[in-house]
């Protein structure tokens, strides 16, 4: 492991390529293996002891390609399981979208009023609520599950009338609930983030989880002198477990560019 | 193997249950043993190498329980494993929902024109077409896929405008098609038949794959001589890959009584 060693980076489906954006846009030097459990995909409705497995498999494919880094892209196995990739990967650095989109909307808050959307596990969890409180025990946090945002933003439902009504439904209480700061906190969600934020109204700061999570990479890399010292632009190196018909549209729709190599690994 | 073996059941999750409610209605003396691969719902996207692997673990769980006969639940596994499941027991018959769906739409269709709804895997096989071709090759068989039914009826969306919405995103165009009859070719759409039938309109007649299943397995058993000649009234036995938080709401919404007893296994 040295400071050409890749990022390695997993989430449950495609929906961490939010993350892979963001960590291209502020580190385009930095070598990134990305791994996708498409063939197990969603996490989301699924138990703690199932995404705890998991998330050590997921964690074991990447290990092979001696990473200096893991992120956690899976806001689910974030607030469920993020000990046990530490775990699995024992001395180098684990960063999480939960903890790093939390320490943003802490900064960003004036009236100490948070609100988090997300999967059924990970607000079952309250895992986000827990991470804000560790740094301000003062601070609210109203949260929403929004089970049916993952399959609309994969079916490409993105503008549509039926997003915009489910958006409502979810939506409707947490915006009398006076936050001033609301976590995507879930990674699909950015693809949904102009119907979210029409649905809320102005006045709500929005906190992309991705973007937090390239922040913190960042810093810690930096800290840590593991910076990629290279003035190359890297390409990331894509890992999926399954790949079903619709993922080249996925793809586009997540990153906005031709889906490039793809390797299939077995779960 | 004899006439008081388990007649085995199997799904991606847990919509296979409208199969299980339809074959205790038609056969209430049959013991059933019932697998739901819930651990890797859906199985719908995914891709047909996956459903194939899938569909063997799945079979490999049933056959502990030394079953007389095996239905396959899913109609994305219908669709495209169905010999990978005879391979893996070879000397007991196997009952697909799709034939099934397949054979009584044929016997009820006047027009000779039938639509089929299912998932993306289901309908980019083309495997109901080619089942009903294959009995009537006069047949004209119309497709649409509609992935976001499953989500939608998971999430208890049932008679929401969401749903209702989306049914008209479906539907809109094969209605215009002539079709005088449906397949509903997926597990869970029988949970969504009455916002189905209103968007449909009147005139078309709706075949539920469930009920198509119990009535072949009625004929195949009494033909090969193993009835279960019992008449005590058996309940389920109930086996998942994972249990999640949901699941009691959700067997309540697919069986209409509380959850029995319910045994983990591993995938």
């Amino acid at each position: 492991m040295n400071t050409e060693s890749p990022i390695g980076i997993f989430d449950s489906g495609i929906g961490g390529l939010t993350v892979v954006k963001a960590i291209q846009a502020a580190l385009p030097h930095e070598r990134i293996i990305y791994f996708g459990d498409t063939a197990r995909v969603p996490y989301g409705p699924k138990s703690e002891i199932t995404i705890r497995k998991y998330a050590a498999d997921d964690t074991a494919i990447l290990m092979r390609y001696q990473p200096k880094m893991i992120i956690v892209a899976c806001n689910t196995v974030s607030a469920l399981a993020l000990n046990i990739v530490e775990k699995s990967c024992s001395n180098i650095p684990v960063i999480g979208v939960l903890k790093s989109g939390a320490k943003l909307a802490v900064q960003i808050t004036n009236n100490n009023r948070i609100g988090v959307i997300g999967t059924q596990a990970t607000v079952c969890s309250n895992a986000y609520a827990y991470a804000i409180n560790q740094l301000n025990p003062d601070i609210e946090v109203i949260s929403q599950a929004c089970p049916l945002f993952v399959p609309l933003a994969e079916e490409g439902f993105i503008n549509h009338p039926v997003t915009k009504l489910v958006a409502e439904h979810y939506l409707t209480e947490i915006r009398t609930q006076g936050i001033d700061t609301l976590v995507l906190g879930c990674t699909h969600y950015p693809i949904l983030r102009q119907v979210i934020e029409e649905t809320l109204g102005s006045g709500i700061s929005i906190i992309d989880s991705a973007e937090a999570v390239a922040l913190r990479t960042r810093e810690l890399l930096s800290e840590s002198g593991l910076l990629n010292p290279s003035h190359k632009v890297s390409v990331p190196n894509l890992l999926v477990s399954d790949l079903p018909q619709k993922f080249s549209m996925l793809y586009q729709l997540f990153m906005g560019s031709a889906l490039p190599n793809v390797d299939l690994v077995e779960v």
